[in-house]
């Protein structure tokens, strides 16, 4: 068994292939932007008197990239090490998935999104997207965190930013469709993708490892460190990419008021599910989340306070019912095993969301919304502009990113169920031992008692 | 005993009924603000030429948001988690009060600071007063920390927010003082009122708990996180709503150079007054923060690096010297049971700060601010200014603020007290178990021997 | 022994008396800059009519100052905090001493870099340049982690700041290199300086205290945060004092891509070099980082991503490599004993990244950057430019640097090996115990086993 977990030929090999190819097609296909090249952006500089530094792009969006960033490597990082003996894992393949996926979204992403002769501009806008993309990846790795190599990681991640590329420019260049936070590109496409994935996946003897699928008191703490960052930072993800000016704005206000009362709503639910009254960290990890979720689509758009408030709190309620409810329903009668629980998180607050946005946007008026209509939705200028019909897209839009999503994650679940990535057996996952040198236990301890270390356990159950 | 602190219903029904308070008020009340509203903002950049999306105030303010957004979940919540089992609590308790509390500080400072037309405005500044406001709640729940239920927590928060709202209405708009960082608003209206609370709730067998009441080693490597990010965005919370420009700018600076030098006192004071010369985690968790506090007025004046660096000093000796030396007769003779010492982090360098602001602008002088002077002292342009009577000002809101702080500590302290919230036994202190569903140690270890969870040490004591 | 390592006197008399000097120093020498001054601020915006509020440096410069401060605080603090037994010591003696080192360095480098009529001006950018400094000192305190007394690591900073800003001031003012992300000033110098203070106080009896100079499973989850925190905020820093505009934000995007490969590289050669394949937490916590190092002096120049790619990838495999088989080398051979392995992620890394710059320097031609040459290159407008000439500086600047280290490091070195400091005996080195009071452990094992707290080992073993 060991054996066919051995890391040492497959993972190098994968990895320097993929960053030479990344860094020959970077060679030959990105180039500065505007903003970024000393040439470029001094020569418009000096085009237009009253254009002056404090207008570079960057200063406008580099501390909302920043936040995002924040939130892709320490937020799902380490929202993911509740498991009790997979930390190292759930951090560090976190982190070698999304610095893969960032390189090959800006790639997939500047092929879509439109090329300037031929060549993709990048930026401070197209590295925020590209975390975007990678954020993705990670929801769906949420689903099969436990279960899978880091092998097969990187190869869904290929798989996945190219769908997610591919479904982003039909929502948001074809149909022209707003969704600035990502509540269907992002979360309902990784969300549903990763469980078709987890569903192909289906391991039926996983209860050899049930004892390693939970929690304890420090690891609960670590990913309370994850849960945390993801909050406060939502309102900067939501609003990264929108308009300069109000819809920035506005955007991340809607967003800290829809956290709010999710976070109210998943403690009262949560602690009304439990038989004794007691709040379960399950819980407050994920679905006080929600709420930035479900206002992804709309977050933008006048939705008010008051609306992102009733948004919010019943995408904690849905998310904790979920929790309970649904996710063993999901396991025992579809065989979908969740290891995250990202349909609670991720897929029906998504869902949400993509309703909730595509009645905002019907509901739309230039009475609303003056001036300012033509800065949240795009085609006014054009004279499209219906807010029923854009209503209508938008419900469209989340139709297909569930096609994109299903149909993505079965090919990819196909893929990754050859036996060459050197997946863990059902005894060994959730276990840091088979991919990491775990250290032994405190000094302290190991005078007065031994330990097994996992690698111990390993070599006597085999 | 297990019957009496059973959240089931209590805490999902208060929860519920707030929030659905709350958002009946904000669909009644809460409006964009200009800067958020994407009709008037649109509107107003027509009126004005010069007028650009970089001047709307979310450029100027959030970045400074965030950072204190960072400091009021991670920096409370992690510091709080030094107890060795109340871990849950601490993050989990501070996420809910915060978030209840941030919604009702916005209506209760939109209330007091201004109806337009009836309605309140909303924007970043008014997330970042409620944030303040929030901070003021989290720095009571230090004072009672380990002693009280969730449900208690959020009556006291309704009271804090709503005396808090009072209290600063009376300083910043009847007398008109300088309270940019809350050296009085936030920290010894927080400190005091969390004291008497504290006070009023005293239990005289709480030494039944007293074994779970410390830290263990890796508990106060979890708080340290909550410290640093304090100490580090502590610039970012006091200039977050100064004016623009050099009064941000030098805010900042001045609590930069002040909190660096309360580190040093901090450690040379805890090495001086332990016998062996050994460095205490209390001391450097807590102590080394006082000297943001003590510069949370006079930290926008021209209070020089100099005098921000003695105050700091002086912040960081008092703070340990307290935990040192006064901390245990507040207990013992006081009744005072303060678990966090936010005496010695907020009470004093709170107080301290508010003298330091008194005397700094009693020796303003236009020589010294020139054109600057009316951008820090509001009632210049009024013709009211006179620097000694704006001294005398800052002087009277201090003893103002204290006399709120006992007087609305008293109140909310015997409404707690009622016997209907679930609080904790006496024998039950400090421990997460009683609201939380706690999971297991780790599974090498139980193979090996059998630990008692809190829920068994329960039932077995009960 | 006890005794000799007590620090009740040595350390509080030497923090006072430097914080005293620091205040007193302060006081005559140092005043706010146009920026931060009430007067000159707001009369030079009466001066000029299109100069405004949002033009102050603080709205350039402040979100990256607080992204470097995240980092010199959680970054290098959690970094450390890998040893089972000196998280205390990690986090809290990088607190102090970077506390005390930003304040000298402000000094220091405002007294080389230009005095104003004999005053020091400071502002965000003097802030930024202070923790830069402090960051060179945190890489040395890498080297001789847990082999060393708080006192003697505080009389290092003073003499390292004291020659960084001298090393600086040779390479920025005299001969007008290129720097921003310190390549050079930094990372080459603090870990050159570090090994020489390391191998001068040469411990051959360190393997006494070995069972102690290794990680356990939740203290290498801490050093994730340290070096997520670096690894995401490292385009900040590189970013930070680099021109407005595109020099800034194509300094970040560098960074970015750089950073990202290495990640790749990382991974590979991780599993690589190991028999089994496994992942070494080691490599992940300190290589992954070493392409934001190797693009320090480069990646405001035009590298392109391609070019910041292949930097990142070829920076990590050295690391990677370094830590498998030259770390050992040097320890045995060499005998520098170098706990966090600083030559292989500041030292090698750095040295790259010096070469990378004076090649890319040698390169640059106004075809490439336009009227944007002289926003990068000073000396352009001088008439002095010649890109070859720039590419020698570059070179002989990491010469310079080079010998400053080992100069300085070497009579720093010795200056430590003074009897006086309390350092630790051989045999309690890597110990909290030994300068801080440490918890004992959870209540609920106490019960169950007695665990010999670090303080009874001492007693034990003395």
């Amino acid at each position: 068994m060991t054996s066919s977990t051995n890391m040492r030929l497959r993972l190098p090999l994968l990895c320097i292939i993929l960053e030479v190819i990344l860094i020959i097609l970077f060679g030959t296909l990105v180039e500065y932007n505007d903003d970024t090249h000393a040439k470029l952006w001094n020569e418009n500089r000096t085009d237009s008197d009253t254009r002056n530094d404090h207008e570079n792009e960057f200063y406008y969006r580099y501390p909302s990239f920043q936040d995002v960033h924040v939130m892709i490597f320490v937020g799902f990082g380490f929202l993911m090490t509740f498991l009790q003996r997979y930390g190292f894992s759930s951090v560090g393949f976190n982190f070698l998935i999304a610095a893969f996926s960032l390189q090959w979204a800006t790639l997939m992403q500047g092929f879509f999104h439109g090329l300037h002769h031929g060549k993709i501009h990048v930026g401070v806008t197209s590295m925020i997207n590209a975390d975007f993309c990678t954020g993705s990846v990670l929801i769906s790795f949420g689903a099969v965190l436990g279960k899978t190599s880091p092998v097969q990681l990187l190869v869904m991640a290929i798989f996945e930013v190219t769908l997610f590329a591919v479904n982003e420019f039909i929502l948001l260049s074809i149909l022209g469709v707003n969704d600035a936070g990502g509540s269907m590109t992002i979360h309902t496409f990784g969300a549903y993708f990763g469980l078709v994935v987890t569903r192909v996946l289906y391991r039926p003897n996983l209860d050899k490892s049930k004892h390693r699928n939970s929690s304890v008191y420090h690891s609960d703490l670590f990913a309370m460190i994850g849960t945390i960052y993801l909050w406060m930072f939502w309102p900067s993800f939501n609003s990264a990419i929108t308009n300069y000016g109000d819809p920035q704005h506005r955007t991340a206000m809607n967003t800290y008021y829809s956290l709010a009362a999710c976070t109210l709503a998943t403690f009262a639910f949560s602690a009304l599910v439990n038989p004794e009254g007691k709040l379960d960290m399950v819980h407050i990890q994920n679905a006080a989340l929600a709420g930035g979720v479900a206002v992804g689509t709309a977050g933008e758009m006048m939705l008010t306070a008051f609306g992102s408030m009733i948004v919010g709190f019943l995408a904690g309620t849905i998310s904790v019912l979920g929790y309970k409810y649904l996710t063993p329903v999901l396991e025992s009668k579809l065989k979908i095993q969740d290891t995250c629980g990202i349909h609670n998180l991720h897929g029906m607050p998504g869902v949400l969301g993509a309703v909730v946005g595509a009645v905002t946007a019907a509901l739309a008026s230039p009475d609303v919304y003056g001036h300012g209509l033509q800065r949240v939705f795009a085609d006014v200028e054009t004279g499209k502009w219906n807010p029923q019909s854009r209503g209508g897209f938008q419900a469209i839009s989340l139709a297909v990113t569930l096609g994109m999503a299903l149909f993505g994650g079965l090919i990819t679940g196909f893929i990754l169920k050859l036996p060459i990535y050197g997946a863990p057996p059902d005894t060994h996952c959730f276990e840091d031992g088979l991919y990491w040198e775990v250290p032994g236990e405190e000094e302290g301890h190991q005078e007065l008692y031994e330990v097994a270390t996992p690698n111990e356990v390993e070599k006597l159950s085999s």
